[in-house]
C-alpha cells in the first residue's frame, strides 16, 4: 500500500494557484482561491479543499465559471446589499460580500448581505469567520450547488443540503464555528468516502423506498437524509429562501447540478451577516463569557467511553494545529489525480516526498 | 370515557385573561398573552398554548414573574437594541422586542434586537411572523426555560432545546414558517404526551448510558436528543450564545429550570431579526417565487405511503383553519386542571358545553 503524504500549506497553496492560473485567473485571484481552499484542509474540511481542484477547472475549462468577473455591489444601502458575482468562483464573490457586510456592520451594528451570480463557495467557515477579527459575530448561508435531497415525504431532489454557519468570537479558547450542512452529512463527504473507497455508516443517504446506502458508489441512486427529518428539510428550504430565492439566485428544481454540469451557470446564493458586539455588549466581557461557557461544556461530566466534548469548530482548530505543524495528509489517488491534472494543464506538479 | 370537548378561541382567550388578571397582570396585558397563547393552540401547538397557564400562574404567585414590568428599551442604535424586559411574561416582552425590531427595520432595511430578563414565551412562531405583514421575514431564537440536553458526548444537562424560528411571507400561499427546537422534539411535546398518557417513540429522548426513554414520567432520568447528534447540540450552544450570552441573559448550567424552580428570576434570553424585503426584490416578484417555491415542493413525487408533502408551517395553517371553524378541542384532564385553577382564583370556568 502507498503511503499517505503530507504536504505544507504553502506548497498546496502553491500548486494550486498554479492550476487556477494556467485555466485563466488573474494571478492574485489564483492566489486568492488557493489560500481559501487550503484553509479547508488545514481545517481537515477535506470535502471542500484541494480535493474540488480538479472540479472546479473541468467547470472552468468548460466556460461554466467567468475568470475575469466583474463582482459588484448592487442596491447598496446603509445595512444591506446585494453583491452579483458575474458568474466568478464562489470563493472571490463571497469573500467581496464578507468585506462589504463587515464594512457596513462596522457603522450600523449589523449588515446583511445578500449574493448572487456566484458558486461553489467551498467552506461555510471561510466567511462566516471573517467578521471575528473585527469583533463581529458571522452568520453565512448557501444554496448548495447540487440538489441530493427531497423535501420530508418526498423522493425528488429538489433540494440541497443547504448550509448555515456561525461564528462567535472567544477570547482565549478558540472561536465557536458552528458549520453545518442541513443534511446528516454534506455531499463532499461521501465524495471523500468513495475517493477513498470507505463504506458510509447507516442514516448518511436512503434510496427511494427508504432503505439505507451504504456504498458511496451507489449514491447516485438515493439522497442524503435531512437532520431531525421534517426539520432538516425544512432548514433547507428556509435557507434556500433566504440565500437564494431573496437574492435573484436559483433555489429548487431550477439549481445546476455542478456535479453533472460543466458549462451552466449555476446562479448560487449565498447571504453573510455580520454583527458587532460592541452594540450589545462590552467585547472583553463578551469574550469572557464566551470562554467561560465553552470551558463548562468541555469540561461537563461525560458519557463513558467518550475522549472528549468538543465545541463547534474545535476539531477544526485542533486539525489546523497538527497540520500547520506536521502538513496537509494526502492520498495517493488525489495526489495522481492532481498531478495529472496539473501534467495536462502544462502548470508545476505536486513537490516529490 | 369522557368526550373531548371543543372551545373557541375567544372562549379560551376570555377564561386564560380572566386568570391572568386574577394574578395581577392589568387587564390590556391579560387579555394580550392569553390572545398569543391561544394563537398557539389554534395552530395545534398545544405545547405552548393554554396548558401552560397553571404552570405561569404557578411561578407568578410564587413571585417569579413581575406581573408589572417595566420594558425598557437599551442600546438602542438604528439597527439593533436590546430590550430588557423587566422579568415580565416572556410574551409581552418579545411582542416589544418584535415591534422595535420592525421599527428600525422599516427604516434600514435590518434589525437585530436582542432580549434579557424575559421569561418563558411560548411559541416561536408568534414573534418570527410578527414581520411578516410588513413584508419583512422574520429570525426568532431563545433560550429555553430549562435544560433538558447534554451537549454532544455528555450526559450533564447543560443545554436548553434552544428553538431557532423563520417566517418567509408568501403571497396566495401561507407564509413559509419553520419553528424548530434544536431537538428531535421539544419538551413541551414529552409533557402533552405525559398528559395524555402516551408512549413516547424511540429518538426522543435516552437516558445517562445511552438507552431510549419511551415512558414520558421517566423524562426527569434522561435527556432529549439533539437534531443531527453534534449538529443539533453545536446549533443549541450557538443560538444560547446568540440568544443569551450576548444580550447579558443566562444560557449554559446557570439558567433555571422553570419547571423546577418557580421563584428564581430566569432572565430569558431571546433574539428576533427582521429583514426587508423590498431591499433586496420588489415584494411582489418575491412572494411569487416563494409561492412557486412552495408549489413546486408540495407536488413534487412523493415517497411511497405519503399523502402530503408539508412546507414547513403549512400543517400549523391547516389546523388554524380548522380550529378556527371547529373550534380547539381540550382533553378532559386539562379541562379540570383548568377549572380547579380558576376556581382557586375566583377566576370564570370555562363555559359549560
Amino acid at each position: 500500500m502507498e503511503q499517505i503524504q503530507r504536504f505544507s500549506a504553502a506548497e498546496l497553496e502553491k500548486f494550486t494557484a498554479g492550476v487556477l492560473e494556467k485555466v485563466g485567473l488573474s494571478a492574485s485571484d489564483a492566489s486568492h482561491v488557493a489560500q481559501l481552499m487550503i484553509t479547508a484542509d488545514l481545517r481537515g474540511v477535506d470535502g471542500h479543499g484541494i480535493f474540488r481542484l480538479p472540479q472546479y477547472v473541468q467547470r472552468i475549462r468548460a466556460g461554466g465559471i467567468n475568470v475575469r468577473p466583474k463582482i459588484r455591489v448592487l442596491e447598496d444601502r446603509l445595512s444591506t446589499a446585494i453583491v452579483d458575482g458575474d458568474n466568478g468562483m464562489g470563493h472571490l464573490v463571497m469573500s467581496r460580500a464578507a468585506e462589504v457586510a463587515i464594512e457596513k456592520a462596522d457603522r450600523t451594528g449589523i449588515a446583511w448581505v445578500g449574493v448572487r451570480m456566484s458558486n461553489h463557495a467551498g467552506f461555510g467557515a471561510l466567511y462566516a469567520e471573517m467578521p471575528l477579527a473585527r469583533n463581529m459575530i458571522g452568520l453565512y448561508m448557501a444554496v448548495a450547488s447540487a440538489n441530493h435531497m427531497p423535501p420530508w415525504g418526498g423522493v425528488e431532489k429538489i433540494l440541497g443540503t443547504n448550509p448555515l454557519t456561525i461564528a462567535i468570537p472567544a477570547g482565549e479558547e478558540p472561536p465557536v464555528v458552528l458549520d453545518m450542512a442541513t443534511t446528516v452529512v454534506a455531499y463532499g463527504k461521501v465524495k471523500t468516502y468513495k475517493l477513498a473507497r470507505k463504506t458510509m455508516p447507516v442514516g448518511w443517504m436512503i434510496d427511494r423506498r427508504g432503505e439505507p446506502i451504504t456504498d458511496p458508489n451507489r449514491s447516485d441512486e438515493g439522497f442524503l437524509l435531512p437532520i431531525g427529518g421534517y426539520k432538516g428539510s425544512g432548514l433547507a428550504i428556509a435557507i434556500g429562501m433566504l440565500a437564494g430565492l431573496l437574492n435573484g439566485a436559483l433555489f429548487g428544481r431550477e439549481c445546476i447540478d455542478f456535479n453533472a454540469d460543466d458549462s451552466s451557470v449555476t446562479n448560487t446564493g449565498h447571504a453573510i451577516v455580520a454583527l458587532k458586539v460592541s452594540h450589545f455588549c462590552p467585547v472583553e466581557n463578551f469574550k469572557l463569557q464566551v470562554d467561560a461557557a465553552i470551558r463548562e461544556i468541555r469540561n461537563s461530566e461525560r458519557m463513558e467511553g467518550v475522549d472528549r466534548i468538543w465545541l463547534p469548530g474545535e476539531k477544526e482548530y485542533a486539525c489546523l494545529l497538527d497540520r500547520r505543524a506536521n502538513g496537509i495528509p494526502m492520498n495517493p489517488n488525489l495526489r495522481r489525480t492532481l498531478n495529472d491534472l496539473a501534467a495536462s494543464l502544462g502548470a508545476d506538479p505536486l513537490p516529490d516526498k
